[in-house]
């Protein structure tokens, strides 16, 4: 499971709190019933140039208009506060109030501005939150919050998660070291709820607010969104970033000789946790990664490489180490998109299963060898242009029906 | 499982073969390597008005360019033939000259001109077919072709379909009785295939071609476009219709007093078909119908109905009787079509769990016993405007994944 990155930036262990500024942490408060962390925060000490991208569903939850709201203010975050446990979504106006009273809350516990708070929930739908539980652990958030409470904070938003997800890299700016973290949580539901994606960034970089802005844009939309469980997109996804700036760099923006850097490592650490929502997929037993290359435009790449990724029949053909290339040049067909019908090739990982769309001889020992692991790669050419995109998934198994039959014993 | 339809029409027992004219068969010629039947064809005493749609997957199956060259040079057809075992598909211009050849062979063996010939074919993909099997089953079915071969005809296109798949309705034009009826074969998937879905309608009534052209686009859109077993379409999928005429009716057309009756009778036929497809889908239990009201538009609701039914979430949770309203309405939200986030109403058949986007209390017991039958309905209003549509799928099961992982041991 290679990837070519430059060589600009270095990947290195490290949390949200690996940037300058930023402190974090975790406890349980009681929204979730079983003990585990259901509630954490991120701070940073001063207010952050932040930026966020929301669900596109039509169903916004509370938390997620609240956010909003406070970004609208002056575009600054010093903290962010999240539960699990309870999405509070679809809760109505009483559900908006609740929100509001929770960031007014973390505000007053960590002594900043209402409107340098985000909020982000995640869990049961149409349920209103326990508000004296959040009360109570909102008080006690800033006494867990430290440098050390990265990994609190990874535990303290986590449903279904099997493993927690974060990515931190290192990179030059006017010869000082930035960092970029995340931590993330994944696509898993648990009854009765929806699949949430939530993203965190920070970094200690300085940079343009508007910047920013559009470098998380792009980079969402070619790693987050290129990411496909299921299909389904939740009422909460959301993915936010806090720049503190205190690596003393020259404020970046896309003219900065070292934004290209920048703008890969940034890159890097929203793959990295997109790649590990997606092979932390309920019941995945492997990565999926689908590389479009050769499509008529980047557009018509990103869908062709989503459908394929989310094809359930190439999901379940994955999960059963079938070299099953019908089913992705199908998937191709069906995507909408400009297709020369005689002229597709189709590699898994190095192995050639189609050249020209026509079979060609392949040994299937070493085939389903490749396909057994946990990581596959699924190389879709369409020699129609200079389109390319990639977008990743997981495999269809048993254990994804079982987790989401959810039979209420 | 009820439906109010008109009474302008009978839904009666029979076959393919019901309406005046028309006779069929299958047999086994060794395309199935199990002896089971892999070769039908359906054969008009006369050359009958005809239509087709095909599938809408950009890589089109030989069968298919062979069936619209014939049905291009008079709209007429006399006979289709259809093989299972092997789609034909991804196979080049041998594969054309091969759909080429089994038309020209039917002419032969049927005593009917080559572009009276329409071809069906499904199964495995980017294998040759076997021509000698081919010829030598084609030189059989004359014989096997009889007034009582709608069950052989039915059996000898089916894939991993449990049950075969037949309607038929009776209606009165002008004082006369006709009949339509229909075959069809389901999603299912075997081993290295895709899902093909085929559909074979005959009608004794006189009908203007153009007429049944319009007919059979509106009616196909309407059930077997509206039916998702997994979101995949495949290279080969087609519905064709023939009529011979000889019910003796006045030919009909839209401005025909007895249109809305034989209208109404051939949607059935092919809501029947359509339904008995999703509700044979790969592991199926159940059949899940969503019907969406309110939606401000035809094509909107639509989107809705068939986002709603393609939702792994939501099939998992049918499969497991579990009441989760939250996924319908997140499918319901990430439909990409206008709603109004505060005004939507679910029912799970009669009972309603969420009234103005809002949960209502209801019988969790009941619930579950309704979403333990093999049929559910969804009824999701969005009170908007004029807008319906309804879309069939099937739970999403453990048996889907396993006849799909298709572990080749």
């Amino acid at each position: 499971m290679e990837n070519r990155w430059p060589t600009s930036f270095r990947a290195v262990d490290g949390s949200v709190t690996t940037p300058q500024g930023f402190s974090a942490g975790g406890l349980h408060c009681g929204l979730k019933p079983d003990g585990r962390p259901d509630l954490g925060a991120i701070l940073c000490e001063v207010p952050a140039a932040a930026a966020a991208v929301y669900t596109r569903n039509a169903f916004q939850a509370a938390p997620i208009a609240v956010t909003k709201e406070s970004l609208g203010v002056d575009g600054r975050l010093q903290v962010v506060v999240v539960n699990s446990g309870n999405a509070n979504a679809c809760t109505g106006e009483e559900g908006l109030a609740d929100a509001r009273r929770m960031r007014e809350l973390a505000a007053q516990a960590f002594g900043v501005r209402d409107h340098h708070v985000a909020v982000a929930s995640t869990g049961v739908i149409g349920v209103r939150l326990d508000m004296d539980r959040v009360r109570e652990g909102i008080g006690r958030l800033p006494q867990a919050t430290s440098k050390n409470g990265g990994d609190a904070f990874c535990r303290a938003i986590m449903t279904t998660d099997l493993v927690k997800k974060e990515a931190c890299a290192a990179v030059e700016i006017d010869g000082r070291t930035a960092y970029i973290a995340g931590a993330a949580k994944g696509s898993g539901m648990i009854h009765p709820d929806m699949a949430t994606m939530l993203g965190f960034l920070t970094t200690d970089a300085a940079i343009d607010r508007s910047a920013l802005s559009r470098l998380l844009a792009g980079a969402v939309d070619e790693t987050f969104n290129m990411i496909t469980v299921d299909g389904d997109t939740s009422t909460n996804d959301m993915v936010t970033v806090m720049a503190s700036g205190l690596a003393g760099n020259r404020p970046l923006d896309e003219q900065h000789r070292d934004w290209p850097a920048f703008a890969a490592a940034f890159r890097y650490v929203c793959e990295a946790l997109a790649k590990a929502i997606a092979r932390d997929g309920e019941g995945a037993t492997k990565l999926i990664e689908v590389c479009v290359e050769g499509a008529a435009s980047s557009r018509a790449a990103r869908v062709i490489a989503r459908t394929v990724a989310g094809s359930n029949l190439v999901k379940s053909a994955c999960f059963g180490a079938d070299a099953n290339w019908g089913r992705i040049i199908a998937a191709v067909g069906r995507s909408g998109q400009p297709v020369r019908t005689d002229a597709v090739d189709v590699r898994l990982g190095d192995i050639p299963v189609l050249v020209g769309s026509r079979p060609v001889a392949f040994d299937e020992e070493k085939a389903k060898a490749y396909l057994l692991g946990d990581f596959v790669r699924i190389v879709v050419d369409l020699h129609m242009g200079e389109g390319r995109a990639t977008a990743w998934g997981c495999d269809l198994t048993y254990d994804y029906v079982r987790i989401n039959a959810a039979y209420r014993t």
